[in-house]
């Protein structure tokens, strides 16, 4: 790898992946900044496939010099680049590091995606709080704790899998197979699926988040029901992760977060009156669309800079 | 201060004080290991009849040299050594450590009791879980984290309040103003006291929680209740710390642990039932009755090492 990757007077540059459940974005990212990018649908069912169009999104980015982050939902056993469990790559085990590497005969890095995100808040305040929280609310509910600017990653890189903490014990079925997670009041598949359950066949039910809160709006008393819960879940959630967590910035992001503009204030009003008198608020703000793909590719060239 | 603190053949020595609700334990600890203690009631209302209790325990180990470590329960502001609010010492703002540092002339550090139990623990699995997680159940609910060595103190000194984490929102008052904390559920005090607001004022309601779980054993339907709730609220919330922190070690304690053995293994199976197939279990143990002090001891030591 050359020193093309570091220009002294651009900064740090590396590729960031961010392999969504219907597209991959691929970008490239010069000192936190996206300079370039590309997309991609992502392929359903077939694992190879996903990882063709992985590849091919960051083929239309790469230079071939810098390293590659690639971010993505589920459990990733990053020390071996392996995918344990995605909703987004099919199969398990899927050894998506070594076929970038081989690939791009460049170091690749993969790991959760919120997680990743959390290091792109990181960046995108400064790189200044000593703790940060970010808490994405998308088609699952997932977070990040960046603590002096190192993602807080737990014994087996499963730290922060906030959406599958218990929100009511004994409750709603979640897709991990559990019951009463957090993910299965807030996430936006789970808020369509519990309305759709509850109109049944009779009324068309929403196919997104938005519709939800839109026929809640009007007064429809299954989407209210369904969207208030959800609502209490995720600003529950969110207090929970402060009075854990202790953090100087709480981020928020993902599709329902940038869907339903007024869920922040709600998530801010909250958490400001349950914080102790007298002690910092975090701040609550709504995080950079970038985050995902500039904390993919800093964490990648920050990993390889240590060598 | 002289060498006399750390022998070499000893290892390193301090004094570690736990003030509790009831009593204060003062305990000198020579390489993690008590050896000579005192004992204090905790005097009620009067916040600097406490700081002579607490001085006068430490005093009765103290050796004229060693630093000292102080726990107690509530906020503390650790870098100036003053306990901000406490159940155990009354008043806002106590500045306990100035206090300590002019009656002995030795470095003192003053924190919250959970988390430098957590240290203690930490401790006593031989300083090897590389994520630890504290979970203490007793009059109330607290954590600790340990991550790496050292405790994860966030940046107002609150992380890991966990008995002040949301376990129903909208749910009962809980002592610190809030609603549906962990701790107005799970706490030994809380318990008792809604116990005695269901049985009202016909039947002799149970003072501890040892009698509350007689009671429920025997069939009474409001202490199985309130008894059930509170074992909800602490697998729940012992689940939760897991997904959160992803800790090695799982490790409990407080008064309502020991004082409810059956508790543990409670505690032990829903973790195991929640925990990702194909992941390290964290092992979840019932923590040692010397953690609070010798953890105390040991930060205190290690503060002064640190110069």
């Amino acid at each position: 790898m050359g020193k093309e990757c570091y220009p002294s007077a651009m900064g740090w540059s590396a590729v960031g992946v961010d392999v969504g459940g219907t597209k991959i974005r691929a970008a490239r990212v010069v000192d936190g900044r996206v300079v370039g990018e590309t997309f991609r649908a992502t392929p359903p069912d077939d694992p190879t496939m996903v990882m063709g169009a992985i590849t091919d999104a960051a083929a239309g980015v790469h230079d071939g010099r810098c390293p590659i982050g690639v971010g993505t939902a589920g459990q990733v056993d990053r020390h071996h680049g392996v995918v344990l469990t995605s909703p987004n790559l099919p199969g398990r085990n899927v050894p998506l590091g070594a076929a970038l590497e081989e690939a791009f005969s460049v170091p690749v890095v993969v790991d959760n995606d919120v997680r990743l995100a959390a290091v792109g808040e990181w960046l995108a305040l400064g790189g200044e709080p000593g703790v940060l929280v970010a808490l994405y609310v998308g088609t699952g509910v997932g977070a990040g704790v960046v603590l002096g600017g190192r993602v807080l990653a737990g014994v087996n890189n499963l730290a922060t899998e906030a959406g599958h903490a218990t929100f009511r014990s004994g409750g709603e079925l979640c897709g991990c197979g559990r019951r009463g997670c957090f993910e299965a009041y807030a996430g936006g598949r789970p808020v369509v699926e519990r309305l759709a359950r509850r109109i049944g066949s009779g009324q068309e039910a929403p196919v997104h988040v938005g519709g939800v809160v839109e026929l809640a709006e009007r007064g429809d008393p299954a989407a209210r029901e369904v969207w208030e819960e959800a609502v209490e879940a995720i600003r529950t959630l969110a207090w929970n992760l402060v009075v854990l967590y202790d953090p100087a910035a709480l981020v928020l992001g993902g599709g329902v977060v940038r869907g339903v503009p007024e869920l922040a204030g709600t998530i801010r009003e909250h958490v400001a009156a349950q914080v102790w008198s007298g002690f910092l608020q975090p701040r609550v703000v709504v995080g950079s669309p970038d985050a995902a793909v500039t904390g993919a590719a800093y964490t990648a060239w920050k990993e390889h800079e240590r060598g």
